[in-house]
């Protein structure tokens, strides 16, 4: 059995965990990024930590094939470099040099929501397929793309940043300086607006009691108000999985994957939003008569879909030959 | 040398020339399709015009590595069948089976968008790179995408159909079922009708004097009159190259292609397209810093590109050993 370390660089911890060829997580452990120290130090200390999973496992560093890295921002993996990311103090972060310096083995870098990607398709709900797609919804809204089972992320690395293709032309202001990108309509922050809004414009409504009692807007609060059977919470998750269904059709008509796997928080509703949302988006792509159909599928990886990502990433690069 | 046949298949004429492995086209000719006809016939006739095109070329089949076809609609390559196509009478149609008794070499098929992705690939303006898509304005807007060298389309075959992913949400309403898909915003059908609706508001405007000089409304109409200084027409053209730029912007934050090719007869236009082109679609993708940036060309491949896209597919299936 080969043995891979997976480093998920977030921006409050690092997590870390040796995982074997087939994707299997064998241990995992964390520390706190602090993200206002010097990158020097947030980066030895991500060396440390894959040092430390690699001993709890009763391994060795010589049984270890690489480590993979996945961090917010945009690598450049043939550098060893982290060009730079919007979260974290990172500006051409020589990570391969830094960490090889701690543990010496062959370092790989890609986007975190490529090794998302990653682990679905090698370990979750793309299992066994080819070319899948991962879109997560969070904050923003995240794409992974694999294409004959290795990570797509363009000729600079930058990754398909599918959140912010125009969806709603003139629409939501997005942060990218753009207006109506799908993240604006499809992310979690998207859903949250949307419960807002419609509170606001729907006092009597039993959303607002749900508010009220929660103290806050989360995710969460229109499918629960829409559980007690509140129609105004009804038409915002009606509303939402409109926006998202445009949104994913436009990923198979783009990307004609096997299967598009949907990940985040919010997938946690399961079926209530799976199951209108697989209806409304199947409608709509472009399959011609007799031509295979995309399958919708939940993420399955979980928290620990970075770590096992990272990992399969540098799988991915190892049996490539590439320059670690 | 190695050879290869290519056959651009359309509604209207059937194309083929001889192709070297390194684009260039040595000679063409063409038959008309008559599309009423049986497809057997239809096919039948593209063997035997493969055969005398090979014989015009001074060679004979044993010099000719393989036949590659690009055609509308979705292929099945494995099984060597065209799956179906819109404008044409196939039906899961063996053309493999049928050529190969016409003359007996391996016979490979693609859609025809991603055979001009693949001819600008190898030959034209996307040459010297791994990673390119081709965005053709027609009727209609054609995507073919490249991917490390290879046409990228889906796990079923079914390409990117990039034309058909939604732009603005509610739009005009698409042959595909839905509304506002980009091929209804940045196709040179979409330039004609926005140029008919400017006419029609503004009766007094040059653009009608054109117009009724030219007896007909087409994709040059608006360009025209621009040039001879009328602001109604400025107007159309700018608002059809926001669009673009926009459904461009989307297909670059999409793929990160190295190049991103635009190609149809709107883009004879030249300049007065392309330099406000590039500047509304470069200022508009999520480029981080230090993020090396996708370049925008016009196609150089002109109505060769269908012949020497076919050819180049085949050299590639060729090359990965598939069966033909």
């Amino acid at each position: 059995m080969t043995y891979y370390v997976g480093i998920d660089l977030g921006g409050t911890n690092i997590k870390a965990g040796i995982v074997d060829e087939k994707g299997t997580l064998l241990n995992k452990d964390s520390i706190k990024t602090m993200a206002e120290r010097p990158m020097e130090e947030i980066i030895t200390d991500m060396g440390k930590l894959a040092l430390k999973v690699i001993e709890d496992a009763g391994l060795t560093p010589d049984q270890i094939d690489s480590i993979g890295i996945g961090s917010p921002g945009t690598p450049d993996n043939e550098a060893g470099v982290l060009v730079y990311s919007n979260n974290l103090p990172f500006n051409m972060a020589p990570m391969r040099k830094i960490i090889r310096s701690v543990v010496d083995l062959p370092v790989y870098i890609d986007n975190d929501a490529n090794c998302a990607g990653m682990a679905e398709a090698v370990a979750g709900a793309a299992k066994g397929t080819k070319n899948s797609v991962t879109i997560t919804l969070g904050t923003g809204v995240g794409a992974g793309v694999i294409i004959n089972g290795r990570i797509y992320s363009g000729f600079n690395q930058a990754g398909s940043e599918f959140g912010h293709h125009v969806l709603v032309s003139g629409g939501v202001q997005c942060s990218c300086g753009r207006k109506g990108c799908f993240e604006q309509y499809g992310s979690a922050s998207a859903l949250i607006r949307m419960t807002k809004e419609a509170a606001e414009a729907h006092p009597e409504s039993k959303l607002n009691d749900v508010i009220a009692e929660l103290g806050k807007v989360n995710a969460k609060v229109a499918f629960m108000a829409m559980r007690l059977g509140d129609e105004v919470a009804a038409q915002v998750v009606d509303t939402y999985t409109d926006y998202l269904a445009d949104g994913l059709a436009n990923a198979i008509n783009t990307f004609m994957p096997e299967v598009l796997v949907i990940g985040g928080g919010v997938c946690n509703e399961g079926d209530p939003l799976l199951i209108p949302l697989q209806e409304k988006t199947m409608s709509r792509p472009y399959f011609g008569p007799g031509v295979k159909k995309t399958r919708i599928e939940l993420a399955q990886m979980g928290n620990d879909a970075g770590i096992v990502g990272a990992a399969m990433m540098a799988k991915s690069c190892s049996d490539d030959n590439m320059q670690g």
